[in-house]
């Protein structure tokens, strides 16, 4: 499986990327006339811009509420018949819940086809922030022309830190590999630290490769790989209203376009999969307050989905999360989420153990207590990467799923984040 | 509605019922041998004796992992035909996911039925506290022939500070009403701070009524009030293994005993939800961490399961929590939480208003936001009661659901529990 090396690039590693970003002054208002144009305050906006017409494909979050921006990306997209040259990506608004947000989604992309000269339907809208405020457009009539001008095959960094938000590092992952007997490389960036859960698509997640794929084989290979990592992620149990995951193909790196589930389509899978995995687990660690990256294994288990059920119940406790918190070897409240966990297992199989670089440790078996070293627990949940492994004992299937801890600052950062 | 009247005496209210309750060190070793029996520190084991043989229904947790005083309890109630004369509770140890447990379980009823001199099948059993440790039963067999002795009419508070843990208060609730011409009386006792959710039975709780009704009826109605009540009840989404609640009816009113679903059994239900939801308010009060009382109202929904659904995806959401904790009218995290709830309706049709005695203001009319005074928004939500007022706008039925803000102190309580 090993057939990828990773690279550094984000999305610029692959073939005919550019990228670009800025501060506009979304949250805080315009730069002053005095200052730079390229503030130090941190951007706020981002673009993205192919050197050829792109594939692409993209999962959006599952909630009714939807943000303006992801309406617009989806008729763009129809229109275009799945064709996209450019992405345009705010932070500090999610222009969702506005009467006017369809109109402002569709002027960002107005505005950046203009200043790209491409048609407007082949740009991909996405917005992140507070809910509910008017999305000033000022900033961005201002910022459009100059990402324009700035855009850079080195610009990836740049675009990854506009889209940050309550999030403390940029998250960009990118990785090489081979297929068709050509180099490939895929890359993304994305953020989010709170409001991230299971069943919906992800928080803003941009990926890009050279690869040559199909539109059916890139919505499939997304689908698939979103289900196994960024749906396997819970800060917080909440579901945002933006959460897009677009993945956007140049097909600059010759390889023969996939079109079916050969050996390629594989290796572009495990090549996705590495990105959007190491991704998760960024926004794991970066959760709102964490200070402890959770990873929970639910292996033997009958089927995938009892499987990413019972991992995903786990990691969404928020009980178990203060106990790993506290470094507390609580496994009752492990066991407790397995056993609400929505599937169809013997709990009297069900065995536990916990992990970490200090060692591992049985905790539970048969779905009993089992005697164990309290100095040796704590040894291991002192550690600031824990892995809880759940064994179902009731078949041969293993799923992941990958949270944080629940910390005063998570409530802190939340009782407070408007202002 | 108002065909009752709130009185003292909780468990005791209805005529039959004596309670009794001690400390027993169930979590901290047996009083010294120096100590008064009944020591200071907080008690932990409380028995319910009835008068005569009574009606018994019970609401259990949906858990897979359930506590072995669920699985003895139900037993019991299987072999007498419904019928019990006493409870024994524990708290400091749920007595779940041991291997000894329903050994255990069977020894306290086996304990309490000799001092009582009754069948054991009668003796309900419950136990509250941490998962996964052996329950001792040196302090039980200590402890049962002194509650028998001790049990009065009166006993209902000592009984109800007996089943505490994290609660910071007891709770208990009574009224009293006519049924049949005769005057009843029906009253409650709780527990429960944390592990509170939706879709599971309750924490424990115990109702005694002297209000005559026959097991179906009993059962029937407890079933169909747990719905409204305690199952919209959630302090954090995790669901307990141990949760029960027990409806037991003595008969010794002398009403006519209800059988169908006559004008008596909805005066009796009334009289029920008045005490269930009482004591959910006060579940929700003292929430783990809490310093606001949440209530949501979902109305104008098209029917009573999607109003309970969409209540309680907001009063479960831990950003909306948050927010209500740090007294930020972000209405946005509100409708965000009403569009993930899995019911169908329109969500551009969905208003939200924030209120408490401090006023009410609307902040979302039609899934979009409305301009309001922000100053209005503080002064309301700085109350220690606040509500939260759904319209779904698709229909006539209206849902309750309670809960609190996410603290701090939520944070610390449970990043250290078992210590």
């Amino acid at each position: 499986m090993e057939n990828f090396e990773t690279i550094n690039g984000g999305i610029c590693a692959a073939k005919g990327f550019k990228a670009s970003g800025l501060y506009c002054g979304i949250k805080h208002g315009l730069p002053d006339g005095n200052e730079s144009p390229i503030s130090n305050k941190k951007n706020d906006i981002a673009m993205i811009f192919a050197d050829v017409e792109c594939n692409a494909a993209g999962v959006y979050t599952s909630n009714k509420v939807k943000g303006a921006p992801i309406v617009v990306t989806k008729k763009n997209l129809a229109k275009s018949g799945g064709k996209a040259r450019a992405v345009i990506v705010n932070s500090g608004n999610a222009n969702t819940c506005n009467a006017d947000g369809e109109e402002k989604a569709l002027e960002m992309c107005r505005l950046t086809a203009e200043a790209l000269n491409i048609p407007a339907e082949q740009v991909i809208v996405a917005s992140t922030g507070v809910i509910g405020l008017t999305l000033p457009i000022e900033p961005i009539k201002y910022a459009v022309p100059l990402l324009a001008e700035k855009l850079s095959y080195e610009g990836n960094t740049e675009a990854a830190t506009a889209i940050m938000t309550t999030d403390t590092v940029k998250k960009e992952y990118a990785v090489k590999f081979v297929a068709g007997g050509k180099e490939c490389h895929l890359g993304g960036m994305a953020k989010g630290s709170g409001m991230i859960h299971p069943n919906m698509a992800t928080t803003l997640n941009f990926i890009t490769t050279d690869c040559a794929v199909s539109p059916e084989m890139l919505q499939k290979a997304l689908s698939e790989i979103v289900k196994i990592t960024y749906n396997c992620l819970s800060v917080d149990g909440d579901q945002s209203t933006n959460d897009t995951c677009m993945l956007i193909a140049s097909g600059l790196a010759g390889n023969t376009e996939i079109t079916t589930e050969n050996d390629d389509f594989q290796i572009f899978k495990n090549a996705l999969y590495q990105v959007m995995k190491n991704l998760t687990i960024m926004l794991a660690k970066d959760g709102e307050g964490a200070t402890k990256l959770i990873t929970c294994v639910c292996s033997s288990a009958p089927d995938l989905d009892t499987a990413i059920i019972v991992a995903k119940s786990v990691i969404r406790s928020p009980l178990f999360k203060c106990a790993m918190f506290g470094e507390d070897a609580n496994w009752g409240r492990i066991l407790c989420a397995v056993g609400y966990a929505e599937a169809d297992f013997d709990i009297n199989k069900v065995d536990v153990d916990i992990a970490s670089r200090s060692g591992k440790l049985a905790v539970c078996r048969n779905g009993a207590g089992v005697d164990f070293s309290e100095e040796k627990a704590e040894e291991i949940l002192k550690e600031d990467e824990i892995e809880i492994l759940i064994g179902l004992n009731s078949g041969e299937v293993s799923a992941t799923a990958w949270g944080c801890d629940l910390t005063y600052d998570y409530v802190k950062i939340n009782g407070d984040y408007r202002s």
